[in-house]
């Protein structure tokens, strides 16, 4: 996990080993105290949009805000510091991420009602991951994408039927039910069909005529069963990861796929 | 992938290899391109079906519309040109879908109201996957399609229990809540108790009296757990498939779909 | 399949080849028709349930019915007539569901209002799974429920902290709400939770507060996620349920887990 | 399952056998009398909460209630008095929620109007835990627990992602769609993001602009498919601890797990 940089300072090793590295105390401290003012301050924000809490609460929370900025913008500061190349640590998406979540709340005191610009500052939550990329969940995610993308192509083929699925159907129910009962366009339609489909049921547009409610049921059905088939790709896809990571050959029989405790081959005895 | 056809003419092969193949960084253009107009005119036919863009943007779309059909056609044309057997081509399905493709527009010339033909024009959404089979993802496509043909029978009997199910709780609730509370007829009942049991749950009827919101709760448990039987289904099947097609030939018979750890060909005995 | 009866009678023999039996031409002919007229006669019962079908067709039907009956009747009868042991037959779960199908048509006479009579004859629709019994989908349908049975101690213990979150859950949320908001009582508010749990969602109650709102968002999340519990039972299960039934042991070396189209011990290459 | 109890007085001991075990067939009896007594204690508290039950069956409900309590007590001072070390048995989980199941009607006698105690008696349901701790199920709730530990930190990995897509698209919502049309704020959208992800869909707020339900589809596919990750992940863990379990004890070195087709122990190399 650690990279391999050129320590020449005494002072920016030991900041690097705490911001970076999660191995010492101090490390750990950190990468706790970090999530935790991630945490809040993305909670800062979210209760900001609150009418009855802004009313209340308003100067507080601007306050808090600022507090989270200096901090997250020392914090920045150190991070530039103390790695080897900081332009490259700047242009990684990390180091993007970090950065727009300072700049939101300078800029705001130039343009004053720019909504916009402070709901940017909810990217915030990707800096948790930035912090769990340290550690041992690490591993875990890296199997779940491995996993992922060997099924990218069998999960292409499920999308684009699934596409084609809701295209076909939605505009089929335009016909049947038209405009008078709430389908008033294809692309509200198709919007309905993948409602259905995904049984989310919001229920705001729904048909009303009898051939509208029998195609609607084959939808669900369809929409019930076919989840089934990317649950089975990513299951195979997982399982057939998890045996290729945890498995050594042996060296007396050359047969794969030990257990990562096993200290013997199964298939003829040779240690491993 | 390709087929064995007889050449004769230097421009209808270089056409035919354009067209129908994609290994030439020619095919593989016009593969992109032709997946781009497709999802283009499919766009442009949704959105015509939106009053006010139709309202604003009608000319264009129908201009766009006449392009893409005269498009299609000179590609309907060449792929009769440079095929050996342009009548079976014709007939195929994916034949007919190109034809589709384009006739509703020369028709509505003639009928200008129908609307219905228009609609025809969606199929089109369906020579994404002409282009799709002529690559890799047919491969894919043809797994999870022999899984399901594997388990046909399983999701039959699936499928009858679920059907007899919604007949019968449908029916239970048309006695328990009566037309009073929405469930006016038996194949309304159906519908909801469908709408219930693959968790779509749209709301337009829903039970009133505490008999039938207690027959609900016991519909959703059993529609929200008996997804797991599908779903197992298909991962179990997927993964003997999965398996057959990665094993090794066996150096005696030449079959293959042997286990991992298979040491002997399981047809002939021979050590693999 | 074949139940060992003795034989007397050449008709009866011939009979109850054609009734209870799929192997025969005849025979085929039989099932196939059956299915159509249970499928035709549940039909009918649900189209009369209809106001304006019953209005307009209500004649049409009840002779329909009539046919029906006296049909189903005959089939009974010859049923009865060609086992060895009518009582038996007449006494098991699908000699009753075969009267119950006829039965009511009969009592409607005696008396006329019994709306609750004619909805007794939907259960014909369980007619059908006698009529697949007799084929190759009971081989499947047993496997499945081999798996069902061999994971039936998971599945209760996941009912039952089901069972337990809702409970505890819906009463958080009625003292949450109240009933100013819809959760009128306990159990209302208990509907509510499993309606949530399970993800159908009707929307006809809906927490209104944010403490609500929290806690249901907290409800849907674990009903989300835990759903993977029994898809994760059943894949397990039925997938050691195939493998056991493919299985034979292996003469050679006592292996067990081969192939169904195993000719050979993929392990010791021994013929099996 | 058997506790080592020093054992000293003949009566203690019968106790303990009928209470705490359930090999014997009082043992059994007092289970099955308990899980009742439990189920039915739980009904009356939910039945007391519906108005028009209480208005009716009020004191028949209060005495009930009284008799429940005092058998609950009953049995407390049972258990206290049978087990070796009583203030063991009074901390513990269990214990507490003993303890938990009668309190409430004691202390409704001192503070009339306290709702929320009575509510408190609703955690008896988890004393059926308690029971069925006692006999064979503990086993599969045992194998649940360990797959779902032993997958605990991919599952952290997935609910961190999930909870980021929530909160990065329900910002992104309100500031499509505005209070205008029901996402009054961060926190409100926020919930709707959850609603419509895990598919829930009340429908109580749904988007109205076209970018909005553009939006609104894409979470729901998102959500769709992405089941398919914790379902995966449980399945493949939920595999790998039934084979663990499954294996038969190494002869050489006792260790336990091996895979079915395992000849050598994998810890120690002797032959299996």
């Amino acid at each position: 996990m650690r990279r391999p940089v050129r320590r020449r300072h005494p002072l920016r090793d030991r900041l690097h080993e705490i911001i970076f590295e999660s191995d010492t105390p101090a490390g750990k401290a950190f990468d706790v105290a970090l999530i935790a003012l991630i945490l809040l301050s993305v909670m800062a924000v979210m209760l900001e949009s609150v009418e009855s809490v802004r009313m209340r609460w308003g100067t507080a929370l601007r306050a808090a805000e600022w507090i989270f900025t200096v901090l997250f913008t020392v914090e920045y500061g150190l991070r530039l510091y103390c790695v080897d190349r900081p332009l490259r640590y700047a242009r990684s998406f990390f180091g993007m991420v970090d950065l727009l979540a300072v700049l939101p709340t300078y800029l705001s005191v130039l343009l004053p009602g720019a909504q916009y610009l402070l709901v940017i500052r909810l990217l915030r939550v990707l800096r948790v991951f930035r912090v769990l990329k340290l550690v041992a969940y690490l591993n875990e995610a890296s199997l779940l994408m491995q996993a992922l993308r060997a099924s990218r192509r069998k999960i292409t083929v499920f999308v684009f039927t699934v596409l084609t699925l809701v295209v076909i159907l939605g505009s089929l129910m335009y016909l049947i039910e038209g405009p008078a009962h709430g389908f008033t366009s294809i692309p509200r339609s198709v919007y309905w069909a993948i409602v259905t489909l995904t049984t989310v049921g919001y229920g705001d547009i729904a048909p009303k005529t009898t051939l509208g409610q029998a195609l609607a049921a084959i939808i669900m059905v369809i929409g019930y069963g076919i989840i089934a088939v990317p649950t089975g790709i990513v299951t195979v896809e997982l399982s057939r990861v998890e045996r290729r990571v945890s498995g050594q050959a042996c060296p007396g029989c050359g047969a794969e796929g030990h257990d990562p405790d096993a200290k013997f081959c199964k298939y003829c005895g040779s240690a491993l």
